[in-house]
């Protein structure tokens, strides 16, 4: 969101689903210059090195004035832009944030709307996209039957050879299992 | 794997955790050319545009000679290489991979070892490294009580503008709530 010219031919991406619990409703904007005016969750341009949690917050932020923090990865996506063409595609985390400010304030340039919808109406809207509409139906799964359902979660680990850190992301792992020695 | 000198710089990369469902075995490898012989899953440069279980089967049968087929994400791993620093790590996925082939053909110029091990002891040893030795016992809890427990699986979906496709990973998602319309 923002950050200029040079990565002006780069896709906007959709990486935060911000629901409020209390009410059950999510952030959703529809892009400026679009020809289909569809809903979908706000993002912007990501840095593919920025931490996964930070960029979703941070761009969440720029376009929506919204403040969030980050709860979990619900979804990796991967765009292929020539099928079957060997390395012609982009990977995006879509994660699951939790608003702490509800005051819209969005970004005119890069958005036409943006708005707290109900999770129930975006999931049956016809006016979103394919995958807008399945993510809203994970999170609906999620809010009904427990974000355990849907989360893929964060433990950090040190590396072995370097010094440096690690953030390793996947289902939840029991005690048992964890505690194995 | 192989791919020369312009990716020296990058480091080697764990994506295939490849289990032999019939003995409980998994494909473990050590580096060549590291101070420390940790057991680790076989991979090697990946290639972040390239299809997530293409690259993964791909580096694997590279690495090992062993034949694998793609059966569900495992992990996230983020590396990051100054604490705190904005934009300055790498993100990569590690997946379940099925063997169709067993005779192991290693790579001599990456690998100083390869073998098939128990997973139990995989689990258990103290020679490997923090990450494997957590996504071993993810894939433990997986084989003892099903991989639905651990597995982020994947769908196509098509793109709205451009009539390119896409591939979401996510928790599974019940029949009842896909459905919904």
């Amino acid at each position: 969101a923002g950050r200029g010219a040079q990565q002006a031919a780069r896709v906007c991406h959709p990486p935060g689903a911000v629901l409020d619990e209390s009410t059950g409703k999510v952030l959703v904007v529809q892009d400026r210059n679009k020809t289909i005016n569809a809903w979908k969750f706000p993002g912007g341009l990501s840095n593919p090195g920025e931490d996964i949690g930070d960029t979703a917050v941070r761009e969440v932020f720029e376009e929506t004035g919204i403040k969030s923090e980050f709860k979990s990865i619900l979804s990796i996506r991967q765009q292929h832009q020539h099928p079957g063409a060997f390395g012609q595609s982009d990977m995006y985390i879509i994660c699951r944030l939790q608003p702490s400010s509800f005051s819209i304030s969005f970004c005119q340039q890069e958005c036409l709307r943006c708005e707290w919808m109900d999770l129930e109406e975006l999931v049956r809207t016809k006016n979103s996209t394919p995958i807008t509409s399945n993510v809203a139906k994970l999170l609906l799964y999620g809010y009904r039957e427990g974000f355990d359902k849907i989360d893929i979660t964060m433990r950090e680990f040190p590396a072995v050879y370097t010094g440096l850190f690690y953030k390793l992301y996947h289902r939840e792992l029991p005690e048992s299992y964890r505690n194995i020695t």
